[in-house]
């Protein structure tokens, strides 16, 4: 039964951002605006769960319409975000507590968290916790992750974006590096995000569509580092097509779980190097094959990309937003809004829903047919689950070359209570 | 006077390619179609000059209208390109006979070559000699280069969409650590190419609009690294705007010319890691104020960032392209066509020429006006300067959520000549 009070919202962002959790952010606003009625203000986190916490929200009624409107086209998390994993119950009550403290004290009814799996846990929690002190909270959650490792969901909003990213740039890479091979280049290496699941790097692979495109390998955290495969096929490609294109999740283990970033660089005061194992493996490529390279780390480019969204994926982005908002207005609770995919042929999704309690804390790796039997490439199953994904363009609006995204005035709430909460 | 006799023509590529070279390349050959009564066919160089001293020359007029139409907006050399500089006429005086060998024999008698200052250099001595050798060529060259180098012309072809694509970028990681910062990456390392002179990176600072945006700081080739100062302003800005965006050009020295890449990265087995001027910096940070932190290396995704390019410098590749025909047809020799600057508040610009034998080797620097007086950051007068070469979208056409571009079939023309040449 959907409740009759009229009570205020909270929102928060939560962990790495992304090219389009704004756009969430955009869905959940606007159709806040929607049901005055029943919600009265919406106030963002500051810095995430960070800002509940600490009782610094921000006043979103302040900004323009034209300003949230914009935020459908501007990446990273507009109102902060936060890696802060709230314990669990058992360790640490009282910070479930004070978030309900914080949220009694501004009479939030409704806690829509814009996370990924952690975030559901603690969305469930609350709404649990919230239950049993007698002040029970409508609790929603908003999927966004690059990983892609939500269960349930077909796809997690940014995810598409960042596989777009990164399918456009080895594109790019490979016709550089193809031209270039004769005299120069030979072997190309780019490292993309996925520590744990290889989402990320499989996009890579919708680039190549026919017989010697970019990327030739494609190496997964899943799939334990064959040194002497690897190296075999490196020589190949170069023999066959004149060049090699590598994608390199950062997650790439050797068979004993070890990252290959991690394989000990040191520099020059003897300290050990982090990150970057796309350095390491065009060395191990010179060293043993003595072709030359280049290599490059996208790093944060690949997730801040919004010049180079997929419009599938704003779209989704945003729908989960809004059905985040519908979903409490309809009296649901401790559910995340699911993209569900109709069809993949012709693709159509639609929005459904999943119970918190099903989705946080679980992560989904990638299918094990998805990833070609030479453990170096995706299967054409990825593919048709993939493509959908990275389709159609959504340019933000550019002015002087640049593309305008919009910075919030993110006005802060008058605080309530006389406490403080310090954050560890 | 403009020659009577109608012959072929020769274009070929040279050096690192950029995301508009082909656009170049499409000026040349659309333009050359409209002289039909003075240029015969067009041949290119398979893999640049080297397809001309191995008498490896592309047909291009077996390729569709379609698909020449289509090099406006493929990135990357579409015949092959090299790094293959020829050696002074005494040292190597059998490369250019050779080249004048193989121009004969396809009665070759116009030669464009789409390189930077090593390229004209070449481009002038083939003039040169092939007139002492009684079989004159027409040599034009048409100016590119990433690194926005050459001299005499306002810019280079190349450079607009690499400085796009390398503003675009540190602005959007910018939103993306401003918004973690509160609770993860504090300072953010992006590094970009430009080995001798920094107009790469001087072009992320566009992205700095307002106090406070991305980047703060960008390191140059052209000044010296001052460590205490350079963290003493990372700590600044961690302190006042919460993070600190760096952009840092592969070839920032250290004050005895050491480049910050050769820090002395070793790798696992002990040897030496090449490149990566960004984790060094990064660690820097790191080991001396203590900032979690976070690097890119773009690499050539920037300057094979065909998406995101300048439709200023797209328009401005195909002019000089075009204009190297309309010059040869106009009987002009051992020239250059050049961008000339009309007017900077409302941006024009127009056509103009170099003789060859003031472009070749002569590389421009940076002016010491355009760089701050802290040496971190550009002036107004740089931004001026650069700002209307990134004006402008030029999307490519994009299908199943991928930029399409084109691959030529590159048909071989039979060769003529019975001798070979061993390229060293």
């Amino acid at each position: 039964m959907a409740k009759v009070k009229k009570q205020n919202a909270f929102y928060a962002q939560s962990g790495g951002v992304t090219a389009v959790i704004n756009a969430s952010a955009c869905g959940v606003l606007e159709t806040a605006k929607l049901y005055k009625s029943k919600i009265g203000k919406v106030y963002a986190g500051r810095n995430g769960i960070i800002g509940a916490l600490t009782e610094d929200l921000i006043d979103t009624s302040k900004e323009s319409r034209k300003d949230i409107a914009a935020l459908a086209h501007t990446p990273s998390g507009a109102f902060g975000s936060c890696r802060y994993k709230l314990k669990s119950l058992e360790e640490n009550r009282a910070e479930y507590e004070r978030l309900i403290e914080v949220f009694k004290a501004h009479d939030i009814g409704y806690f829509f968290y814009n996370g990924g799996g952690d975030s559901m846990d603690t969305a469930l929690k609350v709404s649990q916790l919230s239950e049993s002190l007698g002040y029970p909270i409508t609790c929603i959650g908003i999927p966004k992750t690059v990983d892609n490792d939500l269960p349930i969901t077909d796809c997690s909003p940014g995810f598409g974006s960042v596989a777009k990213y990164v399918a456009v740039s080895i594109r790019e890479a490979g016709f550089d590096v193809a031209s270039m091979a004769k005299t120069s280049t030979k072997v190309f290496v780019m490292e993309v995000m996925g520590r744990h699941a290889g989402w990320i790097a499989a996009a890579s692979g919708l680039a190549a569509e026919n017989e010697g495109d970019a990327p030739h390998i494609i190496l997964f955290p899943e799939v334990a580092f064959n040194q002497a495969a690897f190296l075999q096929k490196v020589d190949d490609c170069v023999k066959k097509f004149g060049y090699c294109a590598i994608v390199v999740s950062e997650g790439a283990k050797y068979e004993d779980g070890t990252f290959l970033a991690d394989a000990g660089t040191t520099d020059a005061f003897g300290h050990k190097q982090l990150g970057g194992v796309a350095p390491v493996v065009a060395n191990l490529v010179k060293q043993e094959l003595g072709y030359k390279y280049h290599w490059a780390v996208a790093d944060y480019l690949q997730r801040a990309a919004r010049h180079i969204a997929s419009e599938t994926d704003v779209d989704q982005a945003y729908a989960v937003g809004q059905a985040a908002v519908e979903f409490a207005m309809e009296g649901k609770n401790a559910v995340m809004p699911t993209i569900v995919r109709k069809n993949t042929k012709t693709y159509r999704w639609e929005i459904g829903e999943a119970p918190l309690s099903e989705v946080a804390n679980v992560e989904k790796q990638l299918p094990k047919n998805y990833i070609s039997k030479d453990g170096m490439h995706i299967t054409d199953a990825c593919r048709d689950y993939l493509l959908p994904l990275i389709k159609g363009e959504y340019f933000p609006p550019f002015k002087n070359g640049l593309p305008q995204y919009v910075k919030l005035k993110n006005e802060p709430v008058a605080k309530k209570l006389d406490t403080t909460f310090e954050i560890e």
